[in-house]
């Protein structure tokens, strides 16, 4: 059992709990809160470096995992997404490379004013404090969320999936040897991952000490912490997203943007699931639309009125319309017009990302206006919907409630507010 | 009974539960949302003049509440905040005038930028869609949370506090008839009063149905929320507020600041309810600033060091210095230093405000960057944290939580944002 020690135990009081360390990742965070953008970057730096000189003592980890995660009879995809190789830990770095030259939200100012008394009052952006966050069995996400924390000054409590713990083990003890480094507090990030499903429990108890919790992964791992957590959570992910062709749609964009967003990448949260197609267009356009998703291997799961417009569908289930496909599955429904299409998405989207394609102005407008969700386009592939394609740089996620953050998130979401005031001795009259 | 009877049974299926009138308010809040700002002041404005308009029959049911309180032997600060009158009323027009000559939030753009494919984004204000509001027997609050929603195109679903039931029940009814009056759907405001605490309980598992919850009142009700509710919380409130006099403050400034803080109104907030003073500084500066605290009736809750400077004064307890007093009533403490001061306001601050009495600039820079608070001061009084003096008009509360809004809020804090993209025909590379 020695693959499973906890890594924080080569240094501190092994018989500690969840809390002990929540309560050493507080302390830590005061000083990520206040270290100079230098200090951070040149901590990101060094866990670039080390990440690499670290290569075969973190794939010997992984190999481990992967081992165990085969006897377990691991889907093919779940071990792909564990696996590590040179030229993944290397993908890492570069990764921790970028974030480190994305501009630093600390300390920017918002608004500012001075008030009639000469009060002055500004808001500037701090950080949140400690971040927890709960995922899958992925080890990129250890070396992104505790890069992106750091950069964004929070200390970072982790909890992976099991499958990947002796890896997430080798990699969090390299991000607390570049913090150590750097000058930096190495309890700033820590691992709950040796207290197995116990830690994530505490995590999702610990108002107070944990400032926001950001679960990453299948909807219904974002569901049950959404469910459970007593700690504020920004919710990410889910997406059963639609494309509407509203009776102008040109057909060479229903035809080119259908296929990229449902093809260029289908295991994605921005991969399109559903297309609704405006009555007196369907003739014309699903032909070479569905024709096109066919010859990508893409299975149509039809109303009957698009299966009377072209073969070799399978037949849409009332499931279907709530599906999160995540594969090269696409959904597709005859609707009489666009209020019939704001209907269907109000009741099934998840609130992620919708487009309407027309030529039409007033139908864009009011596509625009009624859709309640994260990012709402015109005439676009949903696979913009991305904090990189956004100009964001690394993402933290794609958040899809309406608190807080909205959208892609990139560092500046890991950031509060404070306001501060400087008087002479004012009073309230 | 007929006192109780459900206001929205006079136009709504009276067999309806607190499901239904949320499951109505969501659809309400889809015209609220897409409401001009001229249509929202309208129904705003109809509401000012029929609130006054309808000032005896709001009398009548504020006179049975008043009289159920007394019978049920309500404190009578209780009494006071449930009691209108002629003036209270009008001031409640007032206040609805006040919001009504806020800028609409709704629509503002925040960030956008054409992407280097051409695409065009916007990040834009909209309202949440359907805020919750839980609070204690204070009618004025019914009139300021929905005058508040509908200025930032939200529906709202109020739960105001039982010995208010009556008072509430009219007041909504004078509402729902200025938003009809505008041609606004009544539904956009629901209460749900007369299930009692069932109402309450249904609303903070709405999640889904209600897209924010904004608690109001005691810590108690603010802390009861926080914990029961699946839907999220805007955290609003509880002050334990620290001003830390520091070796270098100006002894005028001490004695005036301090006193303002806590002797202007007591029972809010943003009240000073710790003073500390640096040792060095305890000789020179307690004797004014406590004596005049003494002349305006404050009981000083000493601790030793205090107490052997300042004549008349309890010993402080423990919970002294956890405690909001909320009344004439102050703990007192010698500090060593700056550190320990830090340290005092760490372990017992809501997180609300604290200021720094200093002439010393590293001394107001390090409190300002450490003390991890929604407001954070340097000589001036506490009681400036508030939505009036910050210039945002009527304020929503004072948010004492680190997501989405902190310190205070006003209707811009009551929306969420989404993206708009624009394209013409692009798909990702």
């Amino acid at each position: 059992m020695t693959n499973s020690a906890p890594v924080n135990a080569q240094r501190a009081n092994p018989a500690d709990g969840v809390h002990d360390r929540l309560k050493r990742a507080r302390v830590a965070s005061r000083a990520l809160a206040t270290a100079n953008g230098d200090v951070k970057n040149r901590a990101l730096e060094a866990l670039a470096v080390q990440v690499v000189d670290a290569t075969a003592r973190i794939l010997a980890a992984n190999a481990t995992d992967l081992e165990n995660g085969e006897r377990a009879g691991l889907a093919a995809g779940l071990l792909d997404r564990l696996r590590l190789d040179e030229s993944r830990v290397s993908a890492l770095a570069s990764a921790v490379r970028e974030i480190a030259a994305l501009t630093d939200p600390v300390g920017q100012t918002l608004r500012g004013s001075r008030l009639p008394n000469g009060v002055k009052i500004d808001q500037v952006r701090v950080p949140f404090g400690v971040v927890g966050a709960i995922y899958e069995a992925r080890p990129n996400v250890t070396i992104d969320i505790a890069a992106l924390a750091l950069k964004s000054g929070n200390a970072v409590v982790l909890r992976g999936g099991t499958a990947a713990e002796n890896t997430n083990r080798e990699l969090v003890r390299v991000i607390r040897d570049a913090l150590t480094s750097a000058g930096l507090p190495e309890d700033a990030v820590q691992t709950v991952d040796d207290f197995g499903r116990e830690g994530a429990t505490q995590l999702m108890q610990a108002r107070g000490l944990v400032d926001v919790l950001v679960p990453r992964g299948s909807a219904s791992l974002i569901q049950a912490v959404v469910t459970e957590s007593r700690v504020p959570v920004i919710e990410t992910g889910a997406g059963v997203v639609h494309i509407y062709l509203d009776e102008s749609a040109r057909l060479d964009w229903a035809t080119e943007i259908v296929h990229n967003a449902k093809v260029q990448r289908p295991s994605v949260c921005n991969a399109v699931e559903t297309v609704l197609v405006h009555r007196d267009a369907a003739e014309r356009l699903l032909p070479s639309v569905l024709d096109r998703l066919a010859a990508s291997g893409v299975t149509i799961h039809a109303d009957e009125a698009v299966a009377a417009l072209f073969p070799g569908t399978v037949p849409a289930v009332d499931e279907d319309w709530a599906t999160e496909h995540m594969s090269l599955d696409i959904s597709v429904r005859v609707v009489d017009d666009l209020d019939e299409a704001l209907d269907h998405i109000r009741r099934y989207s998840t609130g992620h990302t919708e487009s309407i394609l027309t030529e039409d102005v007033a139908a864009a407008e009011r596509f625009l206006a009624e859709v309640d969700s994260a990012v709402v386009m015109v005439n676009a592939s949903t696979r913009f919907t991305d904090g990189g394609e956004f100009g964001f740089g690394a993402e933290v996620g794609i958040s899809t409630q309406k608190l807080h953050a909205r959208g892609p998130m990139g560092v500046t979401e890991l950031t509060s507010t404070k306001w501060t005031v400087r008087g002479t001795g004012q009073v309230r009259a």
